[in-house]
Parts: C-alpha cells; structure tokens; sequence
C-alpha cells in the first residue's frame, strides 16, 4: 500500500530541464506579441488552485488558431521541452505546473463555439471555450450543455481531467458526452478521433483515451460534446436530517430505485454551518440534501413525491421545493457557496481537498467514517457531495504556515482515500490525478495498469514533453 | 478516399505464421483434455456470420480459469504464436478469424456471474457468460442487463466489438455500461482496469481502450457491467407509414424533443413484405417504427401520447400500443424476425451486411438514398435499424457463388459507408472492424488516428500476437 504522507511526500518532485535559449528566440520569431517570457505572466500560468508551489513555466505561447498550437509543440518537440496547456487555472491537482518546467500554451482566446448542431444535438468548440460561455451560445437553441463542475472551467480543462460535477448522476460525465476531438499530437500533428455519430464500433476508443489524460497525451484543439433539450419542467428540493447517515440512506434508495433525479448534492452539518455565517441564512443545522429533478411536468412531480416519501422514511425534516428559477436558486444557495464558505470560513487557509467516488452501497461507510476522523482531528473543514454518484469532497482548511496541519490533512486524505479503495471505489471520482493522487493511482488499478500507461504514454510520447510529470512517474 | 472493393480486395490477407510443434505440445502437456487439435473443433472455431472464408486455427484451447488464458498467452508469446478469445462466434465482421493461424482461446467455460452487487446496480462476469444467461442470473434481483445485439452473444463478445443493439438509444452502448475489467495482456500478465465506481478520473480509461479493441490488446478475462431496475412500466407500439422519409422524419423527432424512448426500430416496406411471408403475418406493407417505451406508468403514458402525436404529423398510420407482455411480443414478433426472414427469403444466399451511423438529422439522407440504391441493383436485400441512434443495417442477400452478386454488393456497402461518412457518421455503429471495415477505418478517421492506434498496438503487444490482423494493417 501507499505509504502515509509527510509534507516532504508531498513536495512535487520538480526536474526542470534546460530550455534552450534558440526555442525562446524561435518560439518569439514565430509567435511575436503572442509569446512572452514576462515574470507575471508566467506566475499566472504556474499556478492553480492546488496547495503546490512550484516555479512557473519558462515562457507562455498565446494560441489563437490549431496551427499555432500544431507550431508550438514542432518547435518543443525540436528542443524536447515540456508543452503544457492551460485553461483558466482551476484545477484543483497541480496539473497545470511546471514542474519540468517548458511552455505553457494558453488556450483561453481558442474561445470559438465552432458550429452548434441543434438538430443532432452536438456542438463543436475550441477547448478556451468555458462552460458558462456555452451554456450562453447554445441558450436561444433550447439546448444546454448539463455538465458543471463548479469553476466556470474551460471544455479543454474539463476534457482532459474528464470533470463532472452535480448533473453528472443523469447526464454523465465528460467521459458519457465527448463524442470527437481534434488533438495535436507529441509531434504535432494534427489528428481527429471520433464523429458526430452518437455511438461507434470503429477501432480504438483515442477519444476516451485522450479524455481524462490531462494533457499528456496530446492537446485537444477542437471538442464535439452532446447538448440536451432543456428539460419542460425543473423542480428544486431541499431536505434536512437530524443524522448524516439518514441523509445518505436517502440517497442510496433514490438511486437504487432509478429515480432519474438530476442533481443529488449533500452536505454535513458542519458545513451548513459555515453556509449559514457566510452567507447569513437560516438553514436547519443538519446533514442538507439538495436536489433537481429535469422531466416532463407529471414526470417531475412523480419524482418529487417518491423522493419526499422515501426522505420521510428516512426521518428528513422540513422538506421544500420549488418550481421558479427563483425559487430554486434560493434553496440552492448553500450549495452554491459551500466552496467559498469554506474556504473563507478559516482566514488565510488553503483548502486540501479530497475526491474519493465510492458504489453507491458503501456511500454510508465511506462518508461518515471520513467526516467523524476529519471531527476528530480537530482540523477545521468543509464537505460537500455528489453524492447521487457516490462521490463527495472533504475540504480540509489548513494554515499554510504550519506543516503538521498539512501533515494531519494529508494523513486524513489517504486514509479516506484507503477507505474508498477498499470499499470499491476510486481515489478520484472527477479532479484527476495530477500531482497529488500519483501514488493513489497506482494503489487503486495495481501496478499492472499503471505499466500500461506508462507503455502508452512512451508510444505516443517518447521524449516525454506533454505535461510530463504528472498522473504517473514516467522513469 | 477507400478504393471502392472488388470481390479481390474483399479476401482478406491470410498470412499464417508457422505454429512450432513445440507449443503444440506445451499446450497440450498444460492444458490436457481442455486442448485439441481435431480439425472440425478447429474448423468451429475458425468461421463466424461473416461472408469470409479462411483456414482455422492450429488448435483449441477451453480456458476455465483466468490463469488458462495466462498459462495459454504466456506459452503462445514464447512462440510468438496467435492467440484468438472465442465466445460463441457471432461476429459478423470476421473478428474471430484465424487469418495468421495460432491459438484460439475458447471462453466459453468461463460462464459464471461472478457477483451480484444489486445494491450497487452492477455485476461481475466472466467472459464467456451470455446476455441471455446474464438476464436469467439477474432477474430475481428486479435488475437487468439492457443490452441486446440480437444474437445470444457473449459479455466477452460484446465487450471486445463495443456492441449495442436495440436498447442503446436509452442505456447506451458497451461503451457506457462496462465499468472495470481484468484483461490478460500479450505477455500473460493479469492486469485490472477500472473500479466499481459510478465515476472515475484516476488515470487513462484503459477500460474504454479495452472494450472496442477487438482482442487486439489484451483478452478480458473478468467484466463488470452497470445493470438497471427493471422498468416500472413497459408500453410497446407500432406505427406504418406510406414513405420512408415520414418514418425517418418521425424517428428524428422523436429524439430531437428528447424523449426517453427506449427502443426505436425501422424496418422498411421491403422488408415489412419479407417478415410477412416468413412469420405468415399480415402487417401494412409500409415503412414500420417498432417502439419501446420504459418509465413509471404515468411517464410511459406521456412518451406513447407524445409519440403518437408526432407520428399522426408524420401521417402515420394503423398506430397500435400494447401493455401486456404478451401483446408487446407480438407487436415486436416482426422485428425479431427480421434477420432470419431476411436470409431466408433468398434460399442458399449469405448476407452481407452493413453498419453505418450518423448524425441523427441526416438519417434521412443516409438511409432514403442506401435503400434506393439497393433496390436499383436489383440486389435482394433486408433492412433493419437502429435508427433512434442514427444507426441501420443493409443485408445485401447474395448467391455465393456469383461473385458478380458480391462486387455489387460491396460496391452498395462502400458507397454506404462514403455517404455516412460524409454525413459525419461512422463506418460501424455496432458490428466492428474486423477484416471487412479495415479500409474505411482509415477513411473514417484518418491516417493519422490510424497511426495513433497502431502505436497503441505496437506498445502493448510488440509481437503482435493478439488476435492480428484485424482493426488495421499492422505493418
């Protein structure tokens, strides 16, 4: 098994390798106002919203066009110098630093919606696009894109770590709904995987591959995602238990029974707590269940009314829900700023947060065990879930300056992280691996498949320059 | 753009590699009475539903345990020899067809349902078990297992050619229900892939390269698949029309306004006509929609009026629904017979058969025009599709023994398969590449995919000792 974690574990191993001066001046040659080697900008494109500190990367590329990102990793390659795309930074792992150092390629003007399919519902963008920026080109079509992982992330992020969030228990995960992608390759070359077509037995799945593989494959340049009708009829409800174990019960039944519900989210007491200071509310101070149904009017009622009979078997209290989009974003206001209320919740924290995705059976045993030893530790925390999917978040708030805080987070982590394996699950249910679950990975899948990564990544990538260091170690 | 294919191109290239006495003899030293070498267990192992022909296998091995398949692969690598997983041979694509020689590793013993995780919607197989075995090992749970190819085919099977069938347009494809695999890889090593987990971003989705890969990567020995609550209620119906194009458009429509229908069938006039005579019923001799409908009882009632209102705008015709499962199978009594009645039609004929998939809105252009063409060849042909999917498939119903029957043939499948493909469809929707679609793949996809796959290949198995030959040409 993984050997518990110390603050020292937890330092990235940081390598970087010399980047020639002639890939700087040719990179400047070929890229002029659109590459800079400034101090500030390299800081904002080495850094995220991890615990890590590493040196920024070398330079940053400012792609507009797939040729630019297609010129960019030729000339890496030439010199064998890391590539490593980024979005907007809100990954939460470390998968965007530089710890070999290299070039970050900034997507974010890649920010075309390319063609809207209405009729197929399919749309193809650039990967700068963000989730948000879709959801607003495709509104007047009556179509929306269901996945949200919180951060207004790019399609580009959200591929590569293959995210989720709180749709992800009916509409499914990026891995469900990317259909084809346009990628450049370690040489990059430019190659296309996959149709609009919604399912296909033709070879290999590369797009499943490249989802999920966090920039060290290749660099998505074009994404096809499938769009859902918005529903006729969406309704809201909030349900408040005096147990966190009732709380989950509820949950395990509604999926069990294969009530369609769109949106399952829990959090414990202790966060409605800290929602209810942040955000001077009055919500019942117990575990909080959140919920979103998506169907045809008589559809939606009929969820509503075995979803609040099976909470009431379950001891919930103080049921509510509502119809208006008004409404709805009232009782979806904990839920909405649970992260920041957290985080805020402790001045001057950093949040180290957990992602464990467990079967829905063991739900109980993964939670509550994790959130009685986060109690215990006296560290402060938040915690919020999808838990529909059987996946929740532990924040623990710790002072930066203190090791043994980081220390007891981290021992917390892999514990909880232990607890999940054993229970089935994954160490990582939407976050990806990055920096921080390396050696999670292979505790998971077993040193077998993480070979077969390796063995992949050395054909697709021999000299090792997309976002090296990350997911697995490579030598 | 793929050469269109004459009856020469359309032999596939037989290469066999000479299989050493000496593996043989290992084989049979380690595999005893679960070893053979007689010619018509080789010859049974050696054909599938395709139109190929092609000398069997050097001998069979009956794996029991996931270590025989090791023991089997690690003695064939010794040897550099071929090894080929059997399940019951109801590829239609020549994906079990011995065309280097070697080993076929028959799976058909590994038959048990490992676990039952009801609570959990999932279960874990081995290989060899299939769909209908799966069903009946379930049943007792309220659960089942949606996914239905039409033949009787294995989990392995259909784990390997990503199958799908009539309930994908709802449950999705092997491609979303398979959750973890064990596979054995080229060199004997047991390696596990995925967790039972609703979700996952822990590293490359090995379990998605594995399902579609058509033996080519590995051989998966165990296989853990979502399984869902049988449906509350179940309505099936039926709906004629005068034109093709209205049963299409319907189709369209249908899944544009997002219902949740659970199967949508086309069968065209033509072959409505051949199923009458097969099964003596007397159904309206127009294009057919074969409908399912799965939800709560109020849900059904919604989709069925739904439809049927979009239907009657389609000018359709003799709309009948059935509740009772005896009334439905009758309704679907056509469809079931479709394939049987098809090949039967034309006494002595083989069927070739076809598997494109686009777009849902150019269903019309890709179908209207294949049936048109078929029916100007003069060809006797089948129809039947998947089309709530985008998804049908020809049967060009030729004597083979004219191969000027079989040119014209192949002449209507490549200039179907172009057509998809320019709709931004995909070669096979369901079937798989095998020998047959090796050519459009690249058409499809792209040399540089192709490459991309090939790497993979050449990563994970150097030797090229599974199942080769198949996907694409590996030298």
């Amino acid at each position: 098994m993984h050997t518990p974690l110390t603050s020292d574990h937890l330092l990235p191993e940081i390598h970087p390798r010399a980047v020639p001066p002639a890939l700087l001046k040719a990179l400047k040659t070929r890229f002029g106002g659109q590459f800079s080697t400034a101090q500030a900008l390299r800081e904002q494109h080495g850094r995220d919203e991890s615990a890590f500190s590493v040196p920024p990367p070398d330079a940053v590329v400012f792609a507009e066009s797939t040729l630019d990102v297609s010129d960019a990793v030729k000339l890496a390659a030439q010199y064998k110098a890391p590539v490593i795309a980024f979005g907007v930074g809100s990954s939460l792992e470390g998968h965007l630093l530089a710890v070999q150092g290299g070039i970050s390629i900034d997507m974010s003007r890649m920010s075309q919606v390319l063609s809207i399919h209405a009729e197929d519902l399919t749309v193809t963008v650039q990967p700068g696009v963000t989730r948000k920026a879709l959801n607003e080109a495709v509104k007047s079509t009556g179509l929306f894109f269901p996945i949200d992982p919180g951060a207004d992330a790019t399609i580009g992020g959200m591929a590569a770590t293959r995210a989720s969030g709180t749709n992800a228990v009916r509409y499914g995960t990026m891995r469900e709904n990317v259909l084809a992608l346009e990628v450049v390759t370690a040489s990059g070359e430019v190659i296309r995987t996959g149709t609009r077509a919604k399912k296909s037995s033709a070879g290999y799945d590369l797009t499943r591959l490249m989802v999920g593989s966090e920039g060290t494959l290749g660099i998505m340049t074009e994404i096809t995602t499938r769009l859902y009708p918005l529903p006729e009829a969406v309704m809201a409800a909030i349900v408040s238990f005096d147990s966190l174990l009732d709380a989950v019960n509820t949950t395990i039944q509604i999926i069990q029974l294969g009530v369609p519900i769109a949106r399952c989210e829990l959090l414990d007491a202790n966060t409605v707590r800290i929602v209810n200071a942040y955000a001077k509310l009055n919500l019942r101070e117990g575990a909080m269940l959140l919920m979103e149904f998506h169907g045809s009017p008589a559809g939606v009622q009929e969820q509503v009314a075995l979803v609040q009979a099976i909470a009431d078997e379950h001891h919930g209290h103080a049921f509510e829900w509502a119809k208006t989009p008004e409404e709805r974003t009232r009782l979806w206001t904990a839920r909405h700023n649970a992260y920041f209320a957290g985080v805020q919740s402790v001045p001057g924290c950093r949040a180290i947060t957990t992602d464990a995705c467990v079967p829905i059976s063991r739900l109980a045993d993964a939670l509550l065990d994790s959130v009685a030893q986060a109690q215990a530790s006296g560290i402060a925390y938040f915690m919020v879930g999808h838990v529909g999917d059987g996946n929740f978040h532990m924040g623990y708030l710790i002072d930066p300056t203190k090791p043994e805080e980081r220390d007891t987070a981290e021992r917390l982590n892999t514990q909880l992280v232990q607890r999940a394996l054993k229970l089935g699950g994954t160490c990582t249910g939407e976050h990806g691996v990055g920096l921080h679950k390396m050696g999670f990975l292979t505790d998971e899948t077993g040193a077998g498949a993480v070979a077969m990564m390796r063995a992949i990544k050395q054909a697709l990538d021999p000299d090792n320059i997309l976002n090296p260091g990350k997911i697995f170690h490579y030598n």
